[in-house]
């Protein structure tokens, strides 16, 4: 690569680690830098010649940046927990301000595990958190979780990055990852120097895995002499949508154990699920080695880590940072390596642990704060599934445009295909075909959606996901408008 | 190594990343795990044959899990964050729960700027919040601060991991690191498969930085073909306890300039200084870009990252997880591939980002919660004084111990010669000397300290390092009395 900045400095892009160089991160890249100037241009009143009035960020899961409000019991339980002094004022909280009983008692039973959020916990997170943690897992699944098999970690993010820091261990190490794929997955193998071994979903059976294919590419790499250890799903599937039933997450497992991999199950969406029923893989794997399918015991010693998060679901808290892994089958040895991994970073946010306890021990029924907290998940459910359907809607009705069916997730990832005038002007522009539509749509509309090329597509064929998170439908009706015109000009 | 682990697995200790395994961590290692074991027998009341009734973690700096109480002010604005709707109830605030205007004030300006803590912020850290930090920069050194140069970051680590991530770009690069060093630097060097190229701080003199040293370890480095490309110093430092003043700094800087080094300034603890005053390397680095000495512009493009963090100082947050770095010098290519960087993990802790805000503007004289912020601030600070002298005090009455007076940050690293009996027992035992020492005080007296061997010491010479975070006095007799009866069997 050409650099024009004379040598004058220890730094410069030409040798710096090449491996950050690789590492590809649409979500937060040029077009989002894009939208954030717009943005700031609208707010300094210097927008004036822009043709939007508006900034949608259609591009990344932060629902409380378009004003999804926070649930109140979370936020009651962290204020408290941020000033514990309120809590000799129990009065005041209750009727004052209408704290109610089960607010105050969780914010004391929380203190009591961390003592204080602006202390260090544990390293694996604080204890009671991870007791709480694993008591969800156990509700969730029929199936016992071991509150020493759960890591807390600063949003699903950090933990991927931990289990994969100690997976790699070379070029040649390989792992299965889907596309498309959330590109966490494809930039920490590139950080790593290992290979990304892909796998398609297939778009024609809503994005679900296919476990001949993914063996085949398995074998592929193999016979490269790629050393393939572990296999990456997304289930509810991002940026795809998709939701897989047990029949699928059993194969994969099947795969896995098959073949000796980990499986990486980020499970992160499994409360945005609008057909269907979440199924676990921690379930799906404790059901198979109960089976007759496990006589021969292949199944007792799979490793499985599976990954949750505050960030997404009717939670959204992504500013907190906070989420959990669980691992199963695990070599002691191998888990001491990553509790010394993650131990180099500390802790993760006590805060955002705090909000995990609370994701997985919410206000149950008779509680005082449950008909609220119930009223606020449901609208937040309901909204976001309407919001989908009508996305879904106006998909159908676009040209060239298809789209599967919402099932989960907060996006959808509909197949563009594109006028031959407009492939060859961004081949003119020096630019994706992809990029070159959602780059149009951004500088005409304001609405900020990410590339296919960001996530991954099959050879030929063009995608962009949007979340479908941005209020109202306005911003809908913009998409469908530039998409009109942008085929007029390019037909 | 060997494993008794049949290879029924994916991972196991012998295919794992190796870099990892490499890593040292010795804040967070054996003894600190075993003092967890100890504090969990004592609180389920299993502990009673230990011959003591508490643990002390004396290993490392978490004022508030020590009972260190959190700054009123930080916190009442940080549960107004968590909880926005109490702004809805400020005659409740103000009057019933004792909030001040100033607090309400702030919060509502955070508000504005991050608009909820549970979205993802830009990845450098919300706008508003990198400008107070450039403000607070400008009146601590008298020159100008740019907010774009300012990244957030969850706690100093995180900063140190992004910067090392980048600057390591082979086996072959390396990196100064002072000897003593907090093991940070030495892990994620480890971990990103770099070099190590230490320069040992001179106890003599207050553990402070000889440059003389400093170029002879770089020369020599140099000769065996590593490709030295930044330097670490530690100021005040962990875990010397020694604090530079403006020639040392300056000289560093010199060298820095001349063989075109990085400097990654951690000050993280530049409130903790208990003799003379801080001078930051910003101050340093344009105080010598405006002298003489920069007559051929040798300073111009020197890189310097800063450091700094809430978890210490007066504010002791560590469990917030906030701090920033600034960078200036950098080449704008290599700025974007830390940006890319850290947005794979999307942004720093929310809550944390407003906790660094508030610890860099804090209530100002005339305001209404500065008397209570005041008195807090000093009365942490003299405690942290007080006993930073009482254990110097006990450390000079001790046989075999010297120790160099407290000038900064939170520890003391004295020197320890150990009976001919003790060291030969702990050959036998097959540890190290100090960690054998630090082992049998643990056992002893249930307060935890760290070997020097986890920090790095010179060849034949042995250290511990020790907090003077938890409360009391009682615990430092309970070291000078083991220290006593350790002579006694050993001498």
């Amino acid at each position: 690569m050409f650099s024009s900045t004379p040598q004058v400095r220890s730094l410069h892009i030409n040798n710096i680690n090449p491996h950050v160089k690789e590492a590809k991160y649409a979500v937060r890249g040029e077009l989002a830098i894009k939208s954030e100037q717009y943005r700031s241009q609208l707010a300094n009143g210097e927008g004036k010649d822009l043709p939007f009035d508006s900034v949608i960020s259609a591009n990344i899961g932060n629902p409380q940046q378009l004003d999804q409000k926070p649930i109140t019991f979370f936020r009651q339980v962290a204020s408290l927990m941020e000033n514990p002094q309120l809590l000799e004022q129990e009065d005041v909280l209750k009727n004052g301000l209408g704290y109610k009983s089960d607010v105050i008692q969780r914010a004391k039973k929380l203190l009591k595990d961390v003592k204080s959020v602006g202390a260090y916990s544990q390293s694996q997170g604080a204890p009671g958190i991870r007791k709480s943690v694993a008591e969800f897992i156990e509700r969730r699944d029929g199936y016992a979780s071991d509150p020493e098999h759960i890591y807390l970690c600063g949003g699903a993010s950090a933990g991927v990055n931990a289990l994969m820091s100690v997976i790699c261990s070379s070029p040649q190490t390989g792992v299965l990852v889907p596309i498309p794929q959330y590109p966490l997955y494809t930039a920490t193998l590139s950080l790593l120097n290992a290979q990304v071994v892909p796998y398609y979903l297939k778009e024609e059976s809503n994005w679900s895995t296919d476990v001949g294919d993914m063996r085949a590419a398995l074998k592929e790499a193999q016979k490269k002499g790629i050393d393939v250890r572990a296999v990456v799903v997304i289930n509810p599937g991002n940026p795809t949508g998709g939701s897989l039933d047990a029949d699928h997450i059993k194969s994969v497992i099947e795969l896995a154990a098959e073949e000796k991999l980990v499986v990486l199950a980020d499970e992160v969406y499994q409360t945005n699920v609008f057909e269907g029923e979440f199924t676990s893989f921690k379930k799906c794997l404790r059901e198979l080695q109960k089976s007759e399918a496990n006589k021969d015991g292949k199944f007792d010693n799979l490793e499985l880590a599976s990954l949750h998060s505050v960030s997404k679901g009717m939670v959204g808290e992504c500013g907190h940072r906070g989420g959990y892994y669980e691992m199963v089958g695990f070599d002691p040895e191998v888990v001491a390596q990553i509790y010394k991994f993650v131990s180099i970073m500390l802790c993760p946010p006590v805060v955002g642990q705090c909000i995990v306890e609370l994701m997985v021990n919410p206000p149950k029924e008779g509680e005082p704060s449950y008909p609220q907290y119930r009223e606020e998940y449901d609208t937040i459910f309901n909204n976001l599934y309407k919001r989908a359907m009508a996305l879904y809607g106006a998909f159908q009705e676009m040209e060239g445009v298809e789209c599967q069916p919402p099932q989960g997730s907060m996006y959808l990832y509909p197949t563009i295909k594109l006028p031959q005038k407009a492939i060859e002007a961004a081949e003119k522009a020096g630019k994706n075909a992809d990029d070159f539509y959602c780059l149009k749509l951004l500088d005409a509309t304001g609405v900020c959606i990410v590339p296919g090329s960001g996530f991954g597509q099959k050879e030929g064929t063009l995608h962009f996901r949007t979340t479908f998170l941005a209020p109202g439908t306005e911003w809908v009706s913009r998409i469908t408008k530039f998409h009109k015109d942008f085929y007029d000009t390019y037909r």
